[in-house]
């Protein structure tokens, strides 16, 4: 997978100072980029008992509907605060400064099923982590967490310690 | 496609009174839901000479992006404002009370090339004309305008004049 870094773009400085920013448009402007991102999970959670993928928004959408559709289950949207309309739970995480929430329906997901969670990008870990927790408090099994890219240096897989964890590039 | 509607949700008074919100998540959360969307784009738009998806921000990256796997082009998203990356355009619009404004890099579409856009549901069009407007502002050609929902009685088709217009199902 390693051919696919050419695909991804580095932008200095955003959001803030002092921020390498690794931007995954490039590679989804390609033809083949993403679906050999949508292929490569699809190699590795088919066949793997999967009942639903659960995407966070908004970039864990991009990769999360297209492995849904191809692992033939459905896709439940995680969301930031006020976007789910009906009964919904959520949860609140810290950020540097301040704090934000994601939400999800409360029909979203079973007790029992297992819930293949993606996001694009792990960097400390805090919003899959609210994300596995809505998840958790709906009775769903995480049968992983999995990402595009791992910023490995800020260790998010400490913010997961009771998943599996998996990337296909890392940094 | 009329028997998808069964999976659309309708939710009162969603985000504000008087308004009935249209849900797709109980579409997406069906195994067969979300890949009946797509096959039914994929056999409008195969072999259309399409060379690029554009899906608006955030509904429309979950159909988008499975659309762009299975025509085998790219996907671009077309985000709101700040959270692209690098180079890149702005358009605001007009809403009911204030403005809003979308996003492309502008590096997301090569002049002359055919784009498909598509979002979950036309309303007053606002946000549909404002995205058609960047992809125009790149040089790209709008092959159509896809929907999953048209709320016909709000004419939304009278902001995009210009363009073609394709919606599955219609209240």
């Amino acid at each position: 997978m390693e051919h696919l870094k050419a695909l991804i773009r580095d932008v200095p400085d955003f959001p803030m100072p002092g921020i390498l920013f690794r931007d995954v448009t490039p590679l989804l402007r390609d033809a083949g980029g993403l679906k050999h991102v949508v292929d490569a999970f699809t190699r590795r959670y088919g066949g793997q008992g999967i009942d639903v993928v659960a995407g966070i928004e908004s970039r864990g959408f991009i990769f999360g509907a297209p492995l849904a559709v191809a692992l033939g289950v459905g896709f439940v949207p995680i969301r930031k605060l006020g976007k789910l309309p009906a009964d919904r739970i959520t949860r609140e995480y810290a950020l540097e400064y301040g704090t934000n929430a994601l939400e999800m329906h409360r029909d979203a997901v079973t007790p029992g099923e297992r819930v293949l969670l993606i996001d694009d990008l792990l960097a400390t870990g805090g919003t899959a982590r609210a994300a596995a927790e809505l998840i958790q408090e709906l009775g769903g099994q995480i049968a992983e967490v999995a990402f595009v890219i791992e910023l490995a240096f800020l260790n998010g897989r400490a913010a997961l310690p009771d998943h599996s964890v998996h990337a296909l590039l890392e940094y």
